[in-house]
């Protein structure tokens, strides 16, 4: 499907849905981009999903999102269960305003929803010569470190910062060994998972995306991972009034409320110390660049490059969309 | 020896040296601390490469150390060639200044050492009720991912947050499977490092400490890992005017100049978007703590509560000096 196309019945969708217009489109361009970069765990397979939610009344289509200016650096926004994308869109907006002016942005969110790819919303900053720091929560799928039930969310650590060139530098790893919504995938193509990702509700290794999905996800480098990802929930849960300590609702099967969950958006310009930091960060990658690679490996890669590049060639391309979401569509539109 | 009698002998050692009184205990305080927490690596077994830093002068004993205003909440230290312990002393001190002013705080470090432990500065925030986030990088040890090559330190990821009660939540994670200071600690031991934590110079898995220490560490999880000392050392390094890209000298082998090592430290008030943020984090922890535990597991540890018993069991014994370090000691003082 062509995207344009796509993003037209997108809107259609979310509109109809009694999302406001500019919430409409700003909803559609997020699920669009993870299909774009190829995150499709966090694309159309999730429309269904937020429209769900909309429709139960645990997302709220018509919020009165609140922002409280702490000072001309800081700002808290409560989102009163906007759907995610709207909330984050805003959040990281105010932190880039808050940077520009100050040197320095700090914003928090609370009562907001699943907000797609932390690494969209770096992008933003990043384009704005502006470093960025993004943490969110997300519903229990990893196990503390000791502990045999999950608590944790994925918990994405997200680190944007400019290089120079028009690729942006944008770290956005989970801090499972997989990605949620890549088992999600996994599950509804009756595809395999990797091995020693996950582990099955009785505490055995699997390959099964759907025990997976029952059971619990590892996360990287044990208790290291395990701290980061407690880290994680400290800032995005507890410090900005969300959800956290494994509150957070899974969104694809407890409409029993909406899931507050919490952002936080740290910014501040890149050249505020140096003003020569684009001639610094290009020379640090093109002294990495420049070390002798593994046999097999063309080129050392920064985060974000990968993806990029795949958006570049997915833009000129239509998007596919597999058989079962096009059903989805189709309801949605009734 | 005891606590009281290792200090002064250390004091009279640094003073000997040519430090002036107040860094001469700044440091002694910060070694003794790494002995007393159990990370042997940041303690004792350093001693003589600072001295013998300073008496090769690559480090400055008396440093004119240059602290820029850029706001209320940012500032720039020039730490001209101090000892680590103390630019890092100042720069948490200005950083919880900045935060307790405008509720937040951001300053970086440039021209500065190895410091130590990140951990022992975050302490110093956490108990002026502050979260700090603290970046600094070090010396070749881990190779990027896809290279064969060592480029990045073991760059230390701190996070520390008070907890409501005495005992702080500090994580200070390597982004390396092992610490470079254990490894050294092995090696001066003679003793075997664990599988799967580094590789010979030739590429080749090593249990070895001293072929270890020619060859390269291996990161946490991959290429997360390496993205996440990527971030480090720009964080660190690019944007604070210090070293980076593999520049930052071995502070044992090279003595062909100063390290110019940079730091960044991030505070931020805890309870600036929630009064109650004490509450909130003890019944975070409460929650964690009651999750079913894996056979053999005692208790569900936050980090840095590990780190806090020890130092308080050990705070209550004699500091065991290797005789090799008793050594150190004796030439030093002479």
């Amino acid at each position: 499907m062509k995207v344009k196309k796509l993003k037209t019945l997108l809107i259609k969708i979310f509109k109809k849905h009694g999302l406001k217009d500019n919430h409409a489109i700003i909803s559609s361009n997020a699920l669009i981009n993870a299909e774009l970069v190829g995150a499709y765990g966090h694309g159309l397979s999730r429309l269904k999903m937020y429209c769900d939610r909309i429709s139960k009344k645990v997302i709220n289509p018509k919020p009165k999102i609140k922002i409280k200016k702490i000072s001309q650096s800081i700002s808290h926004i409560n989102a009163n269960d906007s759907i995610g994308f709207v909330a984050a869109d805003i959040g990281i907006k105010v932190a880039i305003k808050n940077a520009k002016k100050t040197g320095v942005g700090l914003v928090a969110i609370k009562n907001s929803g699943h907000y797609g790819l932390s690494g969209y919303y770096a992008e933003q900053a990043v384009k704005k010569n502006l470093i960025t720091m993004i943490y969110t929560n997300a519903p229990p799928a990893v196990a503390p470190h000791g502990s045999l039930k999950s608590l944790f969310g994925t918990n994405p650590i997200c680190f944007g910062t400019p290089t120079g060139s028009n690729i942006p530098f944008i770290l956005d790893t989970s801090i499972s060994m997989i990605n949620r919504g890549k088992i999600r995938v996994a599950a509804r193509n009756n595809q395999k998972i990797p091995e020693g990702v996950a582990l099955d509700k009785f505490g055995n290794q699997t390959t099964n995306a759907k025990k997976a999905l029952e059971g619990v996800q590892l996360p990287i480098a044990g208790y290291r991972g395990s701290g980061l990802a407690w880290m994680v929930d400290i800032l995005s849960g507890v410090l900005t009034g969300g959800n956290h300590a494994g509150k957070v609702k899974d969104p694809f099967d407890d409409f029993t409320g909406p899931q507050n969950i919490g952002h936080l958006f740290i910014t501040f310009k890149a050249n505020i110390f140096q003003k020569n930091f684009n001639q610094r960060i290009k020379e640090n990658i093109r002294t990495i660049k420049k070390l002798p690679k593994i046999k097999g490996v063309k080129e050392i890669l920064y985060p974000g490059q990968n993806k990029f590049m795949r958006f570049k060639e997915n833009s000129k391309k239509e998007i596919n969309v597999p058989n079962i979401i096009k059903k989805d569509i189709e309801l949605l539109l009734k």
